[in-house]
């Protein structure tokens, strides 16, 4: 967790460098984006209002951007590509409209939730609506492998929320359960933009692989460096030990492989504080711990292991622009103070 | 509304009568069980443990069952047919998963509902679940049209809830959005349920279009049947005036037909009465006003054209076991007395 200031100066920070990255996609984006406003049109009054509250205060549009600079590492994109973006983006949005009712959140980018407007039938039948809509333009492209792309990487979105859930409640992950819950709640979504943008443009099987593994070990990274952040920031210079995940009760992968070093006492002590909710001295306690068994290092490493991999997986493509930014993407994911 | 005697032996009668119609396909039913059971199945602990329950508790299989009603009365059923019983089931469940969700309700076939057993955010999750299992067992059929179906109709079914609190919250509902809104919530899924029971056993484009009219009309008269229960059952020997849609702000048409022909302050008085909540005063009123304008009568006449609509679209049909079936749950659902 970070101070205010802290945080927005990182998100400026952020979002400047991901703003460069994409800046050769502006077109791209402006034509993607213009499609989307036509999907979440609707003749219902209520439905129109509310999709367009959602595209007025629409976020960085991460994933359409690299579903389309995946279709351009291969080729032009198509029709479909932009289709696909839209496809990409509805179902994201469908998952966060959800995910504010599930945590009671106030506020999306700043803006008051869907649910704090209008009320949480609203809020559930508009993410319903969103899925569905989601993969009714799917069907569009004509094509029954994004189509069951999409169905799947849905399946894997929620099965990771409720994998979550189960594990939370009874804290018992291991590092093999952290894997599979954060490529379902993570990397399925990103993984499936890469490859997608490869389906769209009519690559060759090789390269939607090459895309798929990127985007699954992009996806990954992400997620790593996104636990490690709690831990990092905790440690900063202006940062007080917070440990928001250890708060929530989630084990993540710098305390399993803080674990992994420990013995069965250390390990079984922590676990019962993080159980219990733990106190501010035991997120201390437990901060110093992760640090004394390499925790954070390991994790780390790991992850730039992973971002690596994703790196790899691409080199089978032509040199291009969008390969890339591909690349800087990966770097970018492990490099970002928030 | 009913007393609890009364509901109960015209439960046994109705479910005997329906039991009766769907006798001959118990083999189809068994085979399909088999599958739907299959299809919920999970490696996640907790998804397959509310599935399992959800099993346990199961419906009458109406629609499933209809679906292979509709594919025998062209053809033998093909695995498709099985498969896409299995989808239109995933579909309903989902939406009842998060009705209960939405109304709060504590039992669903005298069972407890998912939520009131494991919280709000499990059944809003599990209902996505079911809904994205839903449309990636759609994509094992190999046919798009299949899916774009499933997607539009999931998108009909959601839109017509979200519809229908809009026009709940301004009461401003009139003859052809009573017509749409009772379309898409209701006559939508078993429309569906005909057109794709065809679609499984490659009926010719006349033959898939028959049953989607069918379906369309069967669940129009199966709707106006249920909003015409609310007024009928109020008027029986035992029933004290209830009306339990006009409590909850909801026109339905015996009361848009009798506004039609009542002058304009006798409808503005009623309308105030509703949209400030009817006393139990008021709702005698409005029994009397719907009565004395033939409200009942006209709403009754409109569903048994639309009845008699379903029946002669199917008359290109060859005769069948099947195609009598399908007439007979045509005039069971206007006979019904629950």
């Amino acid at each position: 967790m970070q101070t205010q200031s802290e945080s927005m100066a990182n998100n400026t920070a952020k979002s400047g460098d991901l703003k460069k990255i994409f800046a050769p996609y502006r077109d791209d984006l402006k034509h993607y984006e213009q499609h989307f406003s036509e999907v979440m049109r609707s003749d219902i009054k209520l439905v129109d209002q509310v999709a367009k509250y959602i595209v007025k205060h629409k976020g960085k549009q991460f994933r359409p951007l690299l579903l389309m600079v995946s279709a351009r590492a291969i080729s032009e994109p198509t029709a479909a590509t932009y289709t696909t973006a839209a496809v990409v983006e509805l179902l994201h949005t469908a998952t966060l409209v959800h995910d504010d009712v599930l945590d009671n959140s106030e506020l999306r980018r700043g803006f008051k939730t869907i649910h704090k407007i209008w009320k949480n039938k609203i809020a559930i039948l508009m993410g319903d609506y969103l899925l569905a809509k989601s993969l009714i333009a799917a069907t569009e492209t004509g094509s029954l492998r994004i189509m069951n792309t999409i169905a799947t990487v849905a399946k894997r979105l929620i099965q990771g929320e409720i994998f979550e859930i189960q594990k939370t409640r009874n804290l018992d992950l291991n590092e093999k359960d952290y894997f599979r819950l954060i490529g379902d709640k993570t990397a399925s979504l990103i993984s499936a933009c890469c490859e997608l943008g490869a389906l769209t443009v009519n690559a060759t099987e090789a390269q939607c692989q090459a895309m798929k593994d990127f985007g699954e070990n992009l996806g990954l990274a992400f997620q790593i460096k996104d636990d490690l952040l709690d831990y990092e920031s905790s440690s900063g210079i202006l940062g007080k030990p917070a440990l928001a995940d250890v708060q929530d009760k989630k084990v993540t992968l710098p305390l399993l492989y803080a674990f992994a070093s420990a013995d069965e006492k250390e390990r079984k002590q922590i676990s019962s504080m993080i159980k219990k909710g733990a106190s501010k001295k035991d997120t201390h306690y437990i901060l110093d711990f992760v640090k004394s068994q390499e925790g954070i290092e390991k994790a780390r490493a790991k992850a730039y292991e992973i971002k690596d991999k994703a790196i790899e997986s691409i080199s089978i493509l032509p040199e291009s622009e969008a390969r890339t930014s591909l690349e800087n993407l990966a770097e970018f994911v492990l490099n970002r103070t928030k």
